[in-house]
């Protein structure tokens, strides 16, 4: 029997606290419901997911970089990482896999400093502004981008 | 019986020469084969689609204004006139419809000047760079925003 | 007996939607309203008007272009191609008449981008903030100028 | 007998040289025959003017400041302070009356340095570029504010 | 009999004006009287005119896109659109053909904003600065890039 | 019996307005509230406080100037000439004193004209944020410093 | 008897080296001596004190997130962290405890990018150029914070 | 017998503590040494020379609008307001008459907000960096330039 | 006999290298090849060429100088000095001869720092990114600019 | 008999990845090869070599600071760091050791966000575009510099 | 009996031309009738004057260089190479003579690339707008500075 | 016998004036010394060393040009030449052989105009900051690449 392709969710820092911090902004949904809702898609599009969230930069990227042979994409919300780390953005031109950014809100409506995104610049492309439905949709492209 | 809900897919200058035009960059499908993958997903998603095309601002412009009381969202492509069109952004606070922003390219790799979109930050949100599938995933985007 | 002076008065993209379209930012005037204290005021000011709007560029500069010969003077609320349209600029630069730019909204106050206008610099002056007595005192100053 | 409604007309540094001063760039007129216009057309209004000028921001702070409770608005030239007067700006906010910002050339067509208004931020809005018809236009504008 | 080569010389907003606009800086020539010579130049060259203008950008957009297939090359003057159109760009592009980009006058010479060309990073080249001079060698260059 | 060291607390324009002016952003405290907190203060840590308030530039440069000799420190809010005032700067780099920069607000959170200081350049530092307390902790500060 | 608040009083990288590290520029005493200092003022002010320092942005992260529900204010010296860490800004805003930002230079004399501070902007204020006298003064603004 | 030509010398704000503030940057003579100096220069020249210092820029407004008709040239040293005040700016744009800037120090070797001058844009001409010997210079340009 | 109109043609830094050079970027042509059929069109037009190059700066603002009095007209290949050279553009202002500056390369293509051109504000105009034809066109400009 | 000196050899974010990863720019080289390179050289200098990469900046940041007193230099290879840590440069200041700051790349070459090293502000020197040998001249350097 | 100290007027390109060159902006005089002017003064002023033109920035940087020795003190017109030239910069640092800085225009009224001066930032002081007396004054401040 | 490798060494502006010329920034070896260093090296690494010193930029073009099939490679340190010659970038350019860039000082560390090299984004490589080490690091990158 075939085996399922494995698709990497990494969520970057403070997104442990969604759902407690600035529901106005981020919407109530916990980090651990999205989760769920992410692998209820999974299923439907057969395919296995594995969901993790760091506040470190460092573990993100050696995360990133040990995607490399164990999953088919990467489906990725840098949260506050996206405008500052390039060490992420180096992680993903490295590890070759198709990766697909994504934001609860819509950056391009936030401040200035949230508009440019280093990670977009190296990743298939972008899904910004629809809360959960963000992962939902970007779980989809992943999964036809790999 | 209730009525389907409608969803107006908008696509900006150029659009037209789809499959055409730059395959290298935008993919082998024409437009109307696009519209025929939107029509099949909307189908799906009971939704009816209305789908146009324009190389006039104005023109867009007009059609984004009457959108009002006669679509329940917008799934825009707005091509070129992303990243000049105060006149569409202004259409679409007017209207207040949820808009959906989509590029088949991922812009933020692009020339520096397609980096930012006027749209964007009067839309719910923004998908690019995924071909077809951004029409795709920005139309269920848009079905769950209305 | 002498002729009445005509004034010109151009509207540009979306003031159609005026009174409907956010009346928090731009009041609850419709256009056609303004229009008739417009008219009003040109009775009392002995000159004849003529109320246009459009949402095309490229008929804005059209009309512009044929305004020479005919009218006395413009006063214009360009709305969004303000900041964009050197078509409209160079259409005013050539046709050689007195032009009032006005605003409903003091756009000093708005987005960064609405602060700048390309209209303004061919303009005899720049009437913003008002809401319809701008149109009031754009159209007794183009009176005043020709 | 209801009491008139009191309107400040504000001028900033240099102004008092008006008609002696650059006629080329500031019209014949002096300030004095300004403000004669200016209480003729007050009068019509059925308004009282109080007309000032000073070349010192502090003078100036402190008129906007002593306008409280005693003017119903203010129509202000600031002049050169227009481009580098936080403080002036600053006593605006605080005085709470409607402010309308005049000036007798078009700034937005001079040096780039005088494009930038402090005072427009904080005012109803700007009239620019008629002469001593921005004075008129400018008190008309202010009566309907207050 | 070999069919003669067909070259598109496409002119933007304002000018239709030509001759009755800013001759100081335009110069005395009609538009008519432009394209009397470039077709004098043309049938030296043994090639075939078509000259067009229009205000309209998305007519402009329509008409590049349409060349493919009918015309050998295009000779542009963009006027106002050089500096604002990422339309017509898109359209250069997308058609394919070589593109000569002209100016009457030496933008490089002019206001800051006239300087950048959006035409002039996908044309083959531009001339800049030589009056009706600048269309005939546009045309010569034309004919000899396709 | 040794003297007591006078700090000299020094206000910039529409300081004067505290308490009346906008308390929503300033507080409720009026200047003369503020001048009893500080002085009792200067009562417990035993130190003499002279307090001073003007809208003009030059006075303040003036009362800089003069301190030296008389005061052992100057606490300074310098208000709206926080950021454009380079003669205040160079009174403080003259008078060689100790100064301490304060402000009620937080003025990096504000807009983005407020960010920068030219005081602070030339301050042994800044306190900023904290109501009436950023003058109390900088009465505290400039004690130690002097 | 009731219970005392507690403070928390995070030390970002490189500032374990206090007293060792360029004494020329951040004095003399070790964070040791200062959180000894830190203590002694949290006694007099009936506040419990925790004192922590790290190297790495994940674990300041962190740090912030658990504070909620623990702490009643945080003091916090970020140092390199204050000009490019966003993640901790997010986890500020996040966690919802007034924060006071403190350094022990001015940072407002020193290089170009240690000027802006993106923990200022989610801060209550910030205290900044007083040596051991900003944690000190910080720590008397954070208990009147809370 | 012929009226001798008057000179007017104008000094900005803290000129009045020349000697005493900054030696190390500005020198050892008191604005007092210079004056003698200058007078002593003035005679040779045979010229009879006003000397005056201000620290407030709206006296020193009204002192060069009041030097029209009694004073042949200006030598202004304006300090701090050389960078910041418009208003002196349009003071001698209006005043027309020639006015020769000069500065202690070499502006354009200290902070970058010193390098541009406002006043030098509607200057004859500008020294700076040669001590009193600017003013010695200055005279003699101004002498010359009347 | 008439004697011919003489014309001259600068050559800039480099360009001794042509056709061994990047030929992918430059062409094949020879520097004298190129002179070979600018001479023989030179002939066609009836007029003298004076063909030069030089790798020094100094040397061109001198053969500019020179031209004056000897040269109808100077079509200058500038090559790496079109972006640094003010002594060329102050030598061509100077010399008040037409000049028409010519590019192999369309400049505006290319990186960045060759978009902008000294040379283009004092020239009749600019050709550029035509090969030997951009030689061919700027002699047929520069016979028709004298 | 005397002790080496001991040169500590820092390898930043992704440098795990050498010879893995993106190989047409980074070379074919494991970082383990590179290693051995190094110490080869290093037994040929008769230095010791210690040899480290990590992926989180806070370690980085305590290797730096635990070099004092342990190893006579370090060279860095900072990767994405050199571009964003200021908590990395914070350290090499306060460590006060030589540091050589190294790339394999030649930075300059690639994405204006390369250009700019805050490490090489405090480095005794950069080395970069030579691959392996980046490291072998750096050790060198690193050896001449202690 | 004593030696004459000596002085060196450098002149940098294209002011051989001056006196037929542009007069309306450089003045009628000859730069050989500037030269006499100078050594009329020099003779007055009991030094000595050495007076050279190039063309070519090489030959400037080598006369400054070999001035070391021979001449107390430069005065230099560095013309265009004022806003382009570091190695005329370096070489006035390099050479350690006290270095005037002249003008015969008001280079802070001109274009803006003329107002900023890399020689400025090495010389005792800058001269500009006063002609040929830029030179007399040049030198009398030259003569004081060694 | 096989013939040696070949290396060309040039040195830019003021570089002749090394060990004279400010030691404290630039060391006390002079020109000779250090290529007397390289000599020694070159014997070592069996190469042939050419080594030449020019004020001049066009003498340095020619250089450049000239090393075409004469020599392996060039190790050149362009001092001033650096930052503003386009010039001697494209005769690297052009040439086609390995450019390895030196500098004695960090310039880095320098003025914010030394930062950025022209000639580095056309080099293999760029060293900096190592005094005459960086010729002899140079030299050895040279020889390994080419």
């Amino acid at each position: 029997m075939a085996q399922k392709k494995k698709i990497l969710i990494l969520n970057g820092p403070n997104l442990n606290l969604l759902g407690i911090r600035q529901p106005e902004i981020y919407g109530k949904l916990t980090l651990a419901q999205i989760a769920k809702q992410v692998r209820a898609l999974g299923k439907d599009l057969a395919v296995e997911i594995e969901f993790r969230q760091s506040n470190s930069e460092g573990e993100l990227v050696t995360w990133i970089q040990q995607a490399a042979g164990k999953f088919a994409a990467i489906v990725i919300n840098p949260a506050a990482y996206t405008h500052t780390s390039l060490a992420m953005r180096d992680a993903i031109s490295a590890v070759g896999l198709p990766v697909v950014e994504i934001h609860l809100t819509n950056i391009h409506k936030r401040e200035q400093f949230r508009h440019h995104s280093y990670i977009a610049e190296v990743a298939v492309g972008q899904i910004a502004g629809f809360g959960v439905d963000s992962y939902l949709l970007g779980l989809r492209a992943a999964v036809n981008s790999c």
